[in-house]
C-alpha cells in the first residue's frame, strides 16, 4: 500500500497510526532517490532527515508551529509532505520549487534558508515574538552539527541559553556535515558518544547510586547532591547545560517512537529552552550514499540501481579544478603556500592540495570569518594563504576582509569560487555581488579570468603580490582555454589584455563573460560593426594609461560583468570615465538588481538579457542612439 | 621614585625585580588617569588591565612573542610600556597615535585591532604558522568576557580547542564589556565565580576524597575515576576543557605574582592549546571609574579629583539622543515595535527604550550577526525590529542582512550610527562603506538626514515601510535642524527635496553633509553662481521622475556624501544618469578610496578635500571646464 500518495499535507501524516510511519519513510525514501537520480539535488542530508521529519510533523501542529530548517539541505523530505510531492520532480529547475525551504513557496517553510547556522537566530526571534504578542506555538529549529561550527549557531545559542522562552533546537548530529567535521565541538560530539571509558564510567556510577548496601546514607546524600554533576559528566550534554539549555538525548535519528516521545513530551512540558540530540546517518537507507555521503551530497544525475553518476561523455576541467591543480603545483615550489577552506575541501578543488601538504592545509569548518582573520595571522608569519571560499559565504566574512586584512595591507590571497549565477541552488548561492563589495575594500585587487589558462596565471600573480589583499574570482562549472600544466606566467597589475582592436565600440569583458563577449563581437562584426574585444582582467585597480587611451579610441564601451550593476566593475569603468573627462558612452551590461531566482544559468541569462543576441543589441542600439 | 620614567620598553620592566612591579602599575594608573583626563580615551579598560599587562610583558619576551589585544580598548598600558609613554598626550588625536593597537605603529603591536572577537583567529595563525616555519616563541591573544559573546570568537575558539598548538587565550573577564554582559556564556562565567553552592561542593567532595577511614577501597577507587569530572564540574572551566583547551583559573588579575606564576609555567611547558582565566575590575584604581564604568569605557576630558566629565557649555542633542528619543515615543503607540542592540545600549542611544520596554528591547551582546537574523524571527512574527548598530560594525552582518531580511522583502529597520567619519577612533570605526555595501542589496531603501527632525520623520516613515529592510544611517555628534519633540511625519520614499532651485549647478547633498554643501551653496552665491541645493534623503532608490528634471534643469550636479566614492551615493546618481541619457556633468564628492586615519572630524575632512570651499572650488572648476 502506498501512503506517501495519500500524504498531502502534514495533517495527513498526524492522521496516521504511528505504526505506519516507518513504512512512510520508506516510501519517502524510495520516492527521494528515484527523482533526485532523475534531477540531482541535495540527496544525503534528506535521507538521513526522513525519520527526523516525520517525527516533527507528527508532534507538532506544523505550520502554526514553526520548524526552522538550518540551511535546508535536509528538507526535501518537508517539502514531499507539505504539499510539494506533485512538484517534486521539478525542484531546482527554472520555474520549478527551489532546493531550499523559502517562505514564499509555502506557509510551512517558516524561514528562507541556504546558508549555514541561521536556525537558531531565527527561531528565537519567531519564539521571543510570539511570547511579546501572547501567541501560543512551539518553535523548533533543527541544526546539522557542521553548522554548529558557525559563529552566529553560538551567538544564537548563546542568546537562547540566557532567555527563558519555550524553544527547542533539534541538533541533528551526523557526525560530517558536507565531509568530515572540524573543530573542538565537533570531537566533543564524537568523544560523547562513542567512547567507551564514559559508558563505563556511566555504569559504574549508576550501578554505585543504587546500591544501597554498599556505601553509608552520609555519603550518598553527598553523591546525591554530585549526582547531576556526575551524570552531566558522563552524558554529552553538560557542554549546552552550561549555557542554559536543558539536553535531551542522545537520541538515534531513525528510531520514530523514541523522538516521537522525546519531541511530545518536551512540547507538553513548553518551558525554557531545550536542545535535544539527534544522532542520524547521513545518506540513511541508500547504500551508496551512506558509503559515499560526500558524493551524495550535493548530487547530479545517477543510476539508482548502481549509484553511479551520469556523467556528460566529454571532460573539460572545471574552474575548481583547475585551480586545486595549481594549488598543488605552486605548493611544491612555495613551501611558505598555505590553503584554507571553510567546509568545503571538495567543492573548492583543495583536496590534492590536502593531501599533498596536510600541516599547510586547513578546513576550519564553517567559519568564514575565523578562516579570513586566521589568514591575515598567517599571513603576518610569513606564510602566503590562500582562502578559498565560495562568492556568497564571503559575505560572510566582509567585515575581517576589511578590518583583518585589508586596513593593514596584509597579503592574503582569496580565490572566490561560484562568483555569478551558479544555477540551480539559487539566490542563496549566487555569487553575483561580489565584484561590488570588494570594490569597497581600500587597497584590493580584483580579477576575474576569462578561463582556466588564466586563472593559473591571476593565481600565480596574486601569490607573487606583494601590498593587500588579492581577489580572484571565477564561475561554477568548467573552465574554457586550457587549464592545464602550461607555464605560469605573471600578470601585469591592472593590465587588461587586448583580444582584438576594432572601431568605434569595444567590448570590455570581465571574467567569464567572455565567451559571450567573444560571440556578442562577431555577430556584430556579421552586422558590420567591427568592435574592439578586450579582456579586462582586473575589475579593480583599472589602468589610468589604458582606460584613458580606451576611451579615446573607442566612443562605446560595453562593460560587460556575471555581477550585480549595483557599485560593479562597470560602475568602476564609468566612474573613472567621468574622471578622465571622456565622453565615450559607457553601457553597463551585467546582473540586475535584484535576486535572481534558481534555474539553469543559460535560462537566467536569457531572462536578464545577457546572451551574446542581447548584448549586440544593447551595443548597436547604442552607437545608433 | 618614579619607576616608569626609566620604563622605555618591555625589557625594562623584565629587568626590574618582581617586587617593583606594583609600584609601576600604580604609577601606570596615574598616568592613565591623568592622561585621560586632558585627551578623553578608554580609560576603565586600560585601568583593568594594568597588571594584567606588566605580567604579560614580564613573562613573556616581546616583541619575540606575540600578544594579541582583543579590540584594543584595554591596549593603553601595553602602549605606555612599549615606547610611546612620550607620545601619550597625542593620543587618538590628528597625527599623534591611535587609541588601539596598529601593526603600523610599533613592532610591539603585532595585529591591528578596533572590532570585537578578532584576537584568538588571528593568534592562531600567528601560531600555526609559527609551526610550520619551525619557529620558537608564544603567543598569547588577550580577550574580554563581552568580546567571547561575538561568534567569530567562538569560531577561533573551536579551531583552537582541535588544534594541538602551543598558544594561551588569557580571559579578562570583568564581568562587564562596555556596558552589562549578555548572554548565556556571561552567566556561566558568573555563576562559576559567585556560586556558594559549588564551593560548599567542592569542600565536601574534597573531603571525601581525602577521608580514608569513611569509604572503602573500590569505591575510593571509583571515585578516583570520576575525580575528573566533579574537579571539572566544580570548578567553572569545563566548558573550556569540552572544547580542549587546558583551563587554569580563575585567578586574581590585579595579583601580579599570581598572574606571573601562571604565565610562567605555562610558557614553561608550552604545549597545546591552554586558557587563563583572569579576573579584573574594570575602572580598577580610580574610584570615579570603578563606580561608574561604563561612563569612563570612553569617557571625553574629565576633572581627574572628582571624576566629572568637562562637557562644553551649550548643549545640542546628538543623532544617538534624537533617534533614542523618538524610538520611546513611536514604542508608546506602537506596541510591536522593538528595539535591539548589540552591546551599545548606551552609545546607540537606546538606554531609554530599554527601561520604558524591557519586554521588546534586546542586547544581544557583541554578536550583530545574531542581532540581524533574530531581527527577522521577530518581524516575522509580525513586529516591527529596529537594530541600532554602528556603520563599521554593521559590516559583520552584511551577509545575513542579504540572506536573512533583504531575499524575501522582510520588515526590519536598521538605524546606523556613526555612519561616515566618526574622528579619534579613526579607521576601524570609520563609518565610510554602508551606502555603498548596502547599495548592493536589493530591495533596500537606504536613508540619510540631514538633521534631528529628519532623523525622527525617516524613522517613523522607516517603520510605517511594507517591503523589505530601511536603513537610516547618520553621524556621531550633534544632531543640527532640531530633533525635540515635532509631530512625526512621513516622507515619501525616494523623493528629495529641494531646498533652493537653483541655475546651471546643483549641490545634491546625502545626510550630514547638508551644513557644508549650504556653505558651498553661499559661497558660490558670493561669486554669483546660484546654485540649486538639495537634500536627497535617499541613496536608495532613486526617483526616475525627480532625477530626470533634476538632470534636465542642470548641466551640472555635484553630488555630496559622507560615504567612499567606491559604489557609493554618486555612483548611483551617476549610473542613473547614464541610464536617461543626460548630459548633466556628475561630479561626485566624497571620502576616497582608502583607510582614513583618526583625527579630528574637521581636520579629516579639510585634509581629503570635503571642506566647504573645497566643494564650492570643484563646482566652479566643473562649470568652468
Amino acid at each position: 500500500m502506498n501512503i506517501l500518495e495519500s500524504v498531502n499535507t502534514p495533517a495527513d501524516v498526524r492522521a496516521l497510526p504511528a505504526d505506519k510511519l516507518p513504512a512512510l519513510a520508506r516510501q519517502i525514501r524510495e520516492f527521494l532517490i528515484e527523482n533526485i537520480s532523475r534531477t540531482g539535488g541535495h540527496l544525503a542530508s534528506s535521507l538521513g532527515a526522513v525519520e527526523l521529519t516525520l517525527a516533527l510533523h507528527y508532534c507538532y501542529d506544523t505550520p502554526s508551529d514553526k520548524i526552522v530548517w538550518d540551511v535546508g539541505h535536509q528538507a526535501y523530505p518537508h517539502k514531499i509532505i507539505t504539499g510539494r510531492r506533485g512538484q517534486f520532480s521539478t525542484i531546482r529547475q527554472h520555474g520549478g520549487i527551489s532546493g531550499f525551504p523559502r517562505i514564499s513557496e509555502s506557509p510551512y517553510d517558516s524561514f528562507s534558508v541556504g546558508h549555514a547556522s541561521t536556525s537558531i537566530s531565527a527561531a528565537l526571534g519567531m519564539a521571543i515574538g510570539r511570547d511579546i504578542l501572547g501567541e501560543k506555538h512551539s518553535v523548533v529549529a533543527v541544526i546539522g552539527d557542521g553548522s554548529m561550527s558557525g559563529g552566529l549557531a553560538f551567538e544564537g545559542l548563546n542568546n537562547l541559553g540566557s532567555s527563558s522562552t519555550a524553544m527547542t533546537v533539534v541538533l541533528n548530529d551526523n557526525e560530517m556535515s558536507i565531509s568530515r567535521n572540524v573543530g573542538a565541538l565537533s570531537r566533543y560530539f564524537n568523544r560523547a558518544l562513542t567512547d567507551k571509558r564514559y559508558n563505563k564510567l556511566k555504569d559504574y556510577v549508576w550501578d554505585l547510586l543504587s546500591d544501597r548496601a554498599v556505601i553509608g546514607k552520609g555519603i550518598r546524600d553527598i553523591i546525591r547532591k554530585v549526582d547531576n554533576g556526575i551524570k552531566h559528566m558522563i552524558i554529552p550534554g553538560k557542554l549546552f547545560e552550561d549555557m542554559g539549555l536543558r539536553y535531551f538525548g542522545p537520541i538515534d535519528g531513525h528510531n520514530l517512537a523514541d523522538m516521537i516521545e522525546v519531541f511530545s513530551s518536551i512540547k507538553e512540558l513548553s518551558r525554557g529552552p531545550a536542545l535535544v540530540h539527534v544522532v542520524t546517518k547521513k545518506g540513511k537507507g541508500y547504500r551508496h550514499a551512506e558509503n559515499n555521503a560526500t558524493k551524495f551530497h550535493g548530487v547530479s544525475k545517477f543510476t539508482p540501481e548502481t549509484g553511479v553518476v551520469i556523467k556528460p561523455a566529454a571532460h573539460v576541467p572545471t574552474y575548481s579544478g583547475v585551480f586545486g591543480a595549481a594549488m598543488v603545483e605552486l605548493g611544491h615550489t612555495n613551501p611558505k603556500l598555505a590553503a584554507i577552506t571553510a567546509a568545503m575541501p571538495d567543492g573548492t578543488g583543495l583536496n590534492d592540495f590536502r593531501d599533498a601538504y596536510p600541516d599547510r592545509f586547513f578546513d576550519v569548518g564553517i567559519a568564514e570569518g575565523h578562516a579570513v582573520t586566521f589568514a591575515a595571522g598567517l599571513a603576518l608569519k610569513g606564510l602566503r594563504p590562500v582562502v578559498a571560499i565560495y562568492s556568497s559565504f564571503l559575505q560572510r566574512a566582509y567585515d575581517q576582509i576589511m578590518q583583518d586584512v585589508a586596513l593593514d595591507g596584509i597579503n592574503v590571497v582569496f580565490c572566490i569560487d561560484r562568483a555569478g549565477l551558479v544555477g540551480d541552488d539559487g539566490p542563496t548561492h549566487h555569487g553575483n555581488f561580489d565584484v561590488s563589495y570588494l570594490n569597497t575594500v581600500p587597497g584590493a585587487v580584483i580579477m576575474a579570468p576569462k578561463g582556466g589558462k588564466e586563472l593559473r596565471d591571476m593565481l600565480f600573480t596574486a601569490i607573487g603580490h606583494e601590498g593587500g589583499p588579492v581577489f580572484i574570482r571565477y564561475p561554477r562549472g568548467n573552465a574554457p582555454f586550457g587549464g592545464g600544466s602550461a607555464e605560469f606566467e605573471a600578470i601585469e597589475i591592472a593590465s587588461p589584455m587586448v583580444v582584438k582592436q576594432g572601431k568605434k565600440a569595444a567590448l570590455l569583458s570581465l571574467g567569464d563573460m567572455y565567451p559571450d563577449a567573444q560571440k556578442a563581437c562577431e555577430m556584430l562584426s556579421a552586422q558590420g560593426v567591427s568592435a574592439g574585444l578586450i579582456d579586462a582582467r582586473f575589475a579593480k585597480p583599472l589602468s589610468i594609461d589604458f582606460y584613458k587611451k580606451l576611451f579615446s579610441d573607442y566612443e562605446l564601451v560595453a562593460t560587460l560583468e556575471n555581477n550585480t550593476l549595483a557599485g560593479g566593475f562597470g560602475s568602476s569603468v564609468r566612474a573613472l570615465a567621468a574622471e578622465l573627462n571622456s565622453h565615450s558612452q559607457i553601457i553597463t551590461i551585467g546582473l540586475p538588481d535584484k535576486f535572481i531566482p534558481h534555474g539553469d544559468v543559460a535560462k537566467l541569462k536569457a531572462e536578464i538579457g545577457l546572451t551574446p543576441e542581447d548584448i549586440a543589441k544593447r551595443v548597436l542600439a547604442g552607437l545608433r542612439g
